[in-house]
């Protein structure tokens, strides 16, 4: 693997697309990053620290402008996790009561501080506020999403781990699809052959729907049973390092219809372009319309019904560029995103074909390499 | 399954501790709960709206003080699960651009707005401000806190299967206990055989630490491979219906020796001291230093470094009572406690055994049923 940044380098890579943002006027003296109780954490944490494991519930880290290394506030249960990791990093064990390390940070007359707005609970933003008395606070969180949504080698690294076993994973759905099985056994197997393959776990709740459920693009996973004939939609992905991979693939159990082949067809084709349209320089929302002009070019006009896809990273939903007709940020080298058209009919079901596509200099490369053939099993 | 209920009943207990909360001076006219961006979901969301599935990314709800129905605001994409859960829910669509149905409610000259500080990303807050522009916005996450510890049937019988499902998958570890087995296989294992078992997924990643790993509370499963007479501590949970368990059971593979032995019956009466302990009417504090005593009377005194547990609910760590030193609140019928005490040896690993346990009118009602004998395996 390539080696993972000090931290310090991420937080100078944030610090640099501060100083460039002209929105944010007031530069910050210090980055301020909360991850509050469970479900709360702010990835940013992670991408900055770069703990390759714990939980660290309601730790902090700060940031200062040219400073050689950040301070980590967390509690004893991780102290030994976080000072296994600690190259760059000043751990502090103080985080939840006495505070007396971080107040030193607030009698250095600290006078702008930044913080994720996106990802920091209003609890968390309190307790900055009457630590750091008379210091503004300014959201920062776009910034952030700029530099997380370049990756650098190891991360995609990681990410392309995380697409590797998804990908292994779905060459043996095929063999897992008997008439009467139900949707959740197909989600505790695609979990179970990630995890034993080396992922953390998943990166989100699988989506495993069948026939008409296959219309709902957000469906989970219940307890339908497979019948001949129906679609079998799988989204779902594992996670690797902390990365997320996400991929969707579409199979018909027994033999397709015309209809189903021909629905299936066209997205095949709309992920085709969007993925040749990948490219460096082009806006998020060129990318989405070239993929989805190939839909509303058929009768299945207007079933696109949601955005080509997101950046891919510590999060599912990275933030950052989108591609969706609101995306006018340009594509860069290093960014990863997902590719996803689909069609949706409330009546028969729904077909999504998901690829994870690293931005180059050149070409864009697919980091999921699954077949996109309509496999009938 | 007793049925849930109507997300009316719900938001009405949450108004009942706010208003008999001394602290609140100021009385909301509503409540507005949102969800943000994957991770950021407040489980107080699905608490009030009882929505069995979808996401629900960047979604909010309005619970009006005194009105027959709430509000929900998503987005098209989870438009159709909504509708199909919605008895005594508006659906609202517009959520995340045009607000025109939320501005609605803003005409209404709302006053006051209960937000919860805990759960709320400082970016949907500033939605909130912008939006029901002259309003006042206070945190009433304490009361929401206890209005989610005290559970209803619906939710101690989610919990009771989620228990059901964590304690059936812990009967079969023995069997994959073998020299040279990695942790990670292990959480891939209880992992699959929850899921298979009818949980919609794990509630947490799961601990699976041997030997000298096990002293590390909050370690996840990594590489490190099983060998002959070390400690084997999982520490895991399934969901179900959106409750979570949360057991921890210690093994020992191949034949423990004297001194595993007298950590593990140390700890294992710590555990039931605290279990005999969840009375009504005793404090968190209390039940903490009755199984501490335990621990403390011993040559581990010093070792049990955390607290003894925590409620446990939709979130693994659900807010309100914990069972700590710090605990001064009144256990009462309905809460699920976790009793998780432990003893931490850096040189030589770790026990814990923790429960999930029901505080009722008598005695206490362990949900967790697997074995707290020593396993040698």
């Amino acid at each position: 693997m390539p080696s993972t940044p000090k931290p310090i380098q991420r937080s100078k890579k944030i610090f640099e697309e501060i100083d460039k943002d002209p929105k944010i006027q007031r530069k910050p003296d210090l980055l301020f990053l909360c991850n509050g109780g469970e479900p709360h954490m702010d990835y940013s944490f992670f991408y900055v620290s770069g703990f390759p494991n714990g939980l660290f519930e309601g730790s902090g880290l700060i940031a200062e402008r040219d400073a050689d290394t950040i301070a980590v506030f967390t509690s004893p249960l991780e102290e030994d996790i976080a000072k296994a990791n600690s190259d760059g990093i000043v751990v502090h064990t103080d985080y939840l009561h006495p505070r007396d390390d971080m107040k030193k940070f607030a009698r250095k007359k600290v006078k702008t501080i930044g913080i994720n707005a996106r990802d920091i609970t209003f609890e968390s933003l309190k307790m900055i506020r009457s630590t750091f008395k008379g210091a503004k606070v300014i959201d920062v969180s776009s910034p952030i999403a700029r530099a997380r949504c370049v990756k650098d080698d190891s991360e995609i690294e990681a990410i392309r781990k995380a697409c590797d076993i998804a990908s292994k994973a779905y060459s043996e759905v095929p063999d897992l699809l008997k008439d009467g099985t139900m949707e959740s056994e197909i989600a505790a197997e695609l979990a179970y052959k990630m995890q034993k393959a080396g992922g953390s776990g998943v990166s989100f709740e699988s989506i495993v729907s069948f026939g008409k459920n296959s219309a709902f693009p957000h469906y989970t996973a219940g307890e339908a049973r497979l019948r001949k004939g129906q679609f079998v939609l799988l989204d779902y992905g594992a996670k690797f390092h902390r990365y997320c991979s996400d991929i969707t693939r579409t199979l018909v159990h027994g033999s397709a219809s015309a209809q189903q082949k021909l629905i299936y067809n066209t997205v095949k084709e709309a992920n085709a372009v969007g993925i040749d349209n990948c490219l460096a320089g082009k806006t998020g929302a060129e990318v989405h319309k070239a993929a989805a002009k190939i839909i509303d070019s058929t009768e299945f006009k207007g079933r696109f019904i949601h955005s080509l896809g997101h950046s891919l990273g510590l999060a599912v939903h990275d933030p950052g560029v989108g591609l969706s007709l609101r995306s006018h940020e340009s594509l860069e080298p290093g960014m990863v995103l997902t590719i996803e058209p689909g069609i949706y009919l409330p009546s028969l079901g729904g077909v999504r074909i998901e690829d994870d596509v690293l931005i180059t200099k050149s070409r864009p490369r697919v980091l999921t390499t699954s077949t996109r053939d309509l496999i009938e099993a």
